[in-house]
Order: structure tokens, then C-alpha cells, then sequence
């Protein structure tokens, strides 16, 4: 990514609980996003307790190497909160009485039917010479200073306050400032591995446009092809570059790719039986549940999701699913025959369009060594047929139980999107 | 917590993907929970991107301003990778070549049938005086550097990697150097708000020693009392102190302790069935699988954990369950009746001990001024009888489905200990 020019930037967290093992800042995700989306980069994190001393020497390093420094949280009311003060020290500044800040604290307790404590009177001293942020949504404004070449912002620290902040005040500034800009796209893949998404996609990095990147991402179960397009000014053709780019690797990737505008895989299901008007029921094994509760994360999911049955011994895998205990004694309850047995008898018992089922050995215990932990078959059934896939994937207990369902709902999508034609 | 004295301590996470908005350091939670267990207080945690000159600037900073600097990342063959130049150039030492680990790094590629690529020998070079710690997970060796009153480690980034190498070379060391410590102990909460909470440990307060510190947490279906005790030399007395201020805290909480010892809500059910001999099956209408799933994580759960059902429509309540549909005409699928009549419905055909059973409204849609989202009615059914709980839970979907399997689990629990009696 290209740096705005000369704007070598820093964020500063500020709280003795980001110096726990209990929290972490996540606010800054938030900020360097935004900020990246101005084409501006963050060359320094620096996370802070609430202790004056060391506090001020963080300012006073910010202020050395960084000409934006935006400081979160410590603008509280209490002994603890020390941004301020520490701020205005390194700067060498004032603290000033801000009649504006007192009157609109006054008011927010006033509102409530409470005076304001006194504590609170900390808050209504800003640093000379700063532009003052109003709050709507705390008692802590934010402050802008301007020192030299240096922008110094502070913001409040709970990100309902800091975000809208940021949004209003922050954005514009620093936009009349650079004029760059990033615009991004995320592409989700599945179905194949890193490797050869790497192959495939190779091809496109010598047509890459200098203002244009390529960042690939791999999870369990799912890979992710990040693009974006830094520009300035009018984004018109930064637009097509970036549509061009997409079009490129979805060509390599086809359909591999699920989701293209942040979808889950399950959205993305679910979109495709509500277009096709088909209705889905489940039954699983070793995933447990876990099948049906991501179909049914989506709102809206009971139009098309009928029923799910979890069944995990064989005699229910007979009972609820009509599936032959001759047929589970022959090939053993983990088995192709026993996947499309439980896929048809959940579609026929539920009377809906489609069937799925997983049946595997998620483990720790219970593998052997014609039948590992990681060996999964995922069944479809459909009104005319069935299929079964079998897969051996890697990993700890939830994450095969998560990459069963992630393959199932992928065979189930595939099929649906041939429906179209 | 108490520091241990004139061991200003610093984190340095440095790596380019810690400073986009995809990426955040978590190697730091660890550190700083084994840095505190030994009484050691973070002060500083910096996130810089491969750039030398600006990691060299973050080495001279923290070598100010701190006694113990422990960086991660930034080790690996790559031109990216700058750890080592930059802190051999701030410290003004020279790298040095390392026959001993040139021979291991050769080594563990013969292992895999490959010669080491020529960009391996950069891993080669070690701080001159350094003491290099082996790397039996990964090419890049650990460096612990002390130079004058200033100890400098180097770690590997992946948590694979560094988490091993802090055990068994830096924890010794920090130890030596220390010898003091923290207990901790985590006390998991359900079934009472935070303000309760709050008021029945209140009077704990005032008793705790100095050295003693409780904090509390606050998630969606549950809370949590983090007790720390910190002393020094021989932790016999703190146990005591921990111990002691344990047992106050269970007293006044009781039964909604749930977890002593980190285990889940589920793995604390799937023990109380285990050690009672009970079997268990669901039946889940708004929590959609989730309970299942849950109950599934749990290693071994197929011991008691018979079957599932997810029966999102009237006729699958009916079909699967055995629910009359004049019920549900009666008093609505969500209503306390249908909630018994599903968990009465699955232990018969299950042929359970329990039966346990969610109906509800988790949102977006579908809420009425007398059934809003978040109703929630549970249903625990056994062999001599069964009762019912309403709530209403408040938060977006995937929060109103945890919450109400946290509750249906707590249900069981309570039941279970019952038993004992």
C-alpha cells in the first residue's frame, strides 16, 4: 500500500487492561482500517498503561517519529485517566477550563435528573489550543491538535463513542489532509488448497497494476483472496481496476469462489435455496449440531430449513432416519452407503427438497487405521439421486466438526447453483 | 499487582500483517500471563512492521525506557525478516556466524530429504555474545541478550514456535532473576446478573489482604471472579490466601458457580452425566442445533449424549417429537407447554434419562408485543417428571441462541447436583 506522503502515523491505546491477559485492543482494527482506506499506514502500535510517567514518555516518542498520533481511551472522569494531562505535558501545554465542554456535561446529566459529580469536572479541561470534538454519546469530547507538523488526536476509549467520532469529526480532517483513498474487495474460497489457488491465480501478479494489491489468506475450511486499489482523487477508474482485477481472479477460480460481498458460506447457501424456492433438512453425526446451528444463524433461515437430526448412536440413526442397521453392520456406521442412507431418510421423513448428512470420526478417540479421526463422508440427496463425498481432514475436534459442515454446505451449493442452467 | 522491582518490562510484536486490520498479535496474552504469573508487570507493548529502521528505533525506545525487552517475529529467512539486524544494530554488536546452529538448521532439512536453501543462512548469524536458544519447532533460533542492566530476547513468531522456547529457556532465566509470583484462579458464573454478583461479594472486599486482587468479567451468559494472589519465594502461604478467598467467594455465590477449574458450561454438564451414569437427548426449536453442538465439543460426549433434534417447524415438533399439534395450537409453539411436551417428547423416544428442550424467538423477526424476540422457554424433562423456565433474552441472534443453550444447560446442572442428595 502506498503511504500518503509524510504522514508517518502512530495509535497510542491507553489502559492498564490492554495490559492484561484479559484484553486486547480492538479498536485500532477499526482505525487502521479507516485509515487505510485514506491510503494512510500505521507504522506504530503502542499500547500504554495508565501511569502519567510512562504515559507522557509514549507521547514524546509518538512525537519524535510519527507526524499523526491518534491516542484511545483515558478521558475518563477518574484518578486513572491521565491522557490528557500527559498529552498536554508533552506538548507543553495548559490545561484549560472549556466552558462549551462544561455547560454540554452539565447538560447530559441534567437530562438523567442528575447533577453532575464533581469528578467529572476533570473532564471539562481540555489542552490550550485544541479544536474541541463534542461526544453525543459520552461525557469524554475528543481533542485535535495541531503542533508543528504534527497532528495529536485524542479520542475516547469505548468504541460506541470512539467510532461515531472518528466517523464525523476525524474522517473529514484527515481526508482534506491526503486525498488518497483504498477501495477493497474480499473474495471467499473453498474446495481447494492454498497451493493451487496460488497456481492458479499466479498468472494474474504480472498484470498487477502498480496502485493494486494481492493478499491471500488461509483459514480451516476456507481461503480468502484480498484486493485492493489505492488512489486519490476521483475513484472512477480505481473502480475498474479493482472490477477488472476481481473478474480476473474469478475467472482462475470459478467456482471455488462462494462469496464475494462478505457473505458467510451459509448465507450464501441460504440465498441459493430461497432464490430456487427449495427447502433443506440435515442430519448429522460427528458434527453434532453444528451443521444445522450454522444454517440456522442466518435470519430468515426457517423458510427454507425444515428439521435437523442429531443422531449419534445407530439405533438412532435407524429410528429418526430409517437407515438399515444391516446396512450400518455391513459398512460400519462411518461410511459412503451410511452418508447417503441418512441424507435420503432425513429428506424423505422431513418431505423436503434436499437431504444432507455427515457421518465421520472427529476424534481425539475413536479412530483406527482403515478409519482415522479426520475421516468424514458428507451425503446429498435430491428429489432424482444422491451423492457422497468422503474427505479426511486435519486438526483438533472443532475444527474437523466445522470442516465437515463447511464441505457439506459446499456440495449443497454446488448443486444448487447447477440447478440454475 | 506488585512489580517486581526495576524490571520495567516491554513487549515488541513485530511483523507488516500486525498492522492491518486482518491481524492481531495474541502471542502478547500469553507472555503477559506467564510474565505476570511471575510477579512481572508489562508496561509497554509495541507493534512495529518489518522495517529496520523503525524496528531499530523501537529496540533503542524500549532500551530506555525498560530492564527486559521480549520481541516476537521477525526471525525467519525472509528479506522481511529484520529482527536480528535491527537489534544488533541498535545494541552496537555485530552478527555473528553459528557453526552449532548452521549444523541444526542443515540438520532438520536432511531430515526431509532436502539440501537448506541458500535463504536459510541468514538464520545462521547470531547477536555477537548472545546465548541462542535451540528451536526444535522451526528454523530460527532465540536469542537472550543482557547487555549491561538491560535483558533482550528474541523470539520466534509462530505461537508453535515461541511458546515452547518461553517455557523451557526464558521462563527458567525470568524466574532466576525474579522469584516472585502470581496464582490465579477463574470462577465461571451463571444464573444471577452482575449487579447481584457484585452485591453478594461486596463484603469480600474489605478482607482482601495486599497482596490479594479480585477482578470480574462480565460476557453474555456469563460472568467471572478472577482471584490473583502475588507474593515471592515459597508459595505455600499464598496458596493458603487464595485457597481461603476462594472459598469465601463460592460461599457467597453457591450453586452459580458453575467452573473452577476453566472448564466449559458443557464439559461441566458432560461430567455431572458421566459421574451420575445419565444419557441425555435434545430438543431445539429457536437454538437451532447450537445446544448439540455444544454438548458435542466435549470429548467423549457420544457416552452420553444419545440424540438431537431440531425441529423448526410445527409438523416436525409433531412428527419427531410427538408434540400434539392441539398443543400448539393451544398455547403457540413457543409457549411452556410445547417446551415440556419436547423434552418430555425426545427422553421417551430417545429412551434418555433427560431430555432437554428449547422453544423461542431469536430475532431479527418474528417477535409480537406478547412474545418479543429474545422469549425463551426451556424444558427439562426426567424419569418422574419435568419443569419449564421463561426468560427473555436480549441481543442479536447468534446471542439470544447462546444464551438460551447456556441456560438449558445450567437447568440440567442444577438438576444433576441434585442428585447427589
Amino acid at each position: 500500500m502506498k503511504r500518503t506522503a509524510d504522514l508517518k502515523t502512530e495509535i497510542l491505546a491507553v489502559g492498564t487492561e490492554l495490559l492484561t491477559p484479559y484484553f486486547q485492543d480492538t479498536n485500532s482494527l477499526f482505525l487502521i482500517e479507516r485509515l487505510n482506506d485514506l491510503g494512510i499506514v500505521v507504522a506504530f502500535k503502542t499500547i500504554v498503561a495508565d501511569d502519567h510517567e510512562d504515559l507522557m514518555g509514549c507521547f514524546r516518542t509518538a512525537m519524535k517519529r510519527s507526524r499523526l498520533i491518534i491516542s484511545m481511551g483515558g478521558l475518563g472522569p477518574t484518578e486513572d485517566d491521565r491522557t490528557r494531562e500527559a498529552a498536554a505535558e508533552a506538548l507543553g501545554r495548559k490545561l484549560v477550563f472549556d466552558k462549551t465542554v462544561s455547560r454540554s456535561i452539565r447538560e447530559r446529566f441534567r437530562r438523567r435528573g442528575v447533577r453532575m459529580p464533581s469528578s467529572n469536572r476533570k473532564q471539562c479541561y481540555v489542552i490550550d489550543g485544541a479544536e474541541v470534538l463534542t461526544n453525543p454519546n459520552g461525557t469524554a469530547p475528543g481533542l485535535w491538535i495541531t503542533s508543528g507538523s504534527i497532528r495529536l488526536v485524542l479520542l475516547p476509549g469505548p468504541p460506541h463513542e470512539l467510532k461515531p467520532m472518528f466517523e464525523k469529526d476525524i474522517w473529514p480532517r484527515l481526508r482534506a489532509i491526503g486525498s488518497g483513498f483504498t477501495l477493497r474487495r474480499v473474495l471467499k474460497i473453498t474446495g481447494m488448497s492454498e497451493s493451487l489457488m496460488e497456481d492458479r491465480i499466479r498468472a494474474v501478479y504480472p498484470k498487477l497494476p502498480p496502485e493494486a494489491d494481492i493478499t491471500t489468506l488461509a483459514y480451516p475450511g476456507e481461503l480468502q483472496v484480498r484486493l485492493s486499489v489505492t488512489g486519490a482523487g476521483d475513484p472512477t477508474s480505481s473502480e475498474t481496476v479493482l472490477g477488472t482485477l476481481e473478474k480476473l481472479i474469478l475467472k482462475k477460480l470459478g467456482e471455488n469462489v462462494y462469496s464475494r460481498t462478505g457473505e458467510t458460506m451459509e448465507e450464501a447457501v441460504g440465498a441459493l435455496l430461497r432464490s430456487r424456492g427449495r427447502t433443506l433438512a440435515c442430519a448429522e453425526s460427528c458434527s453434532g449440531g453444528l451443521l444445522s446451528h450454522r444454517l440456522t444463524n442466518v435470519p430468515g433461515s426457517s423458510s427454507y430449513f425444515l428439521e435437523g437430526v442429531i443422531s449419534y448412536g445407530n439405533t438412532s440413526k435407524n429410528r429418526l432416519l430409517g437407515v438399515p442397521l444391516s446396512l450400518i453392520r455391513e459398512h460400519g456406521a462411518v461410511s459412503g452407503p451410511v452418508a447417503e442412507a441418512m441424507a435420503l431418510g432425513v429428506m424423505r421423513r422431513a418431505g423436503s427438497d434436499y437431504g444432507l448428512s455427515i457421518t465421520g470420526i472427529a476424534g481425539p478417540e475413536g479412530g483406527t487405521a482403515a478409519k482415522p479421526v479426520g475421516l468424514v463422508y458428507t451425503g446429498l440427496a435430491w428429489r432424482s439421486g444422491a451423492a457422497v463425498e468422503k474427505n479426511v481432514f486435519f486438526g483438533r475436534r472443532e475444527i474437523v466438526k466445522f470442516q465437515s459442515t463447511q464441505k457439506a454446505l459446499d456440495v449443497l451449493r454446488r448443486r444448487l447453483m447447477e440447478e440454475e442452467i
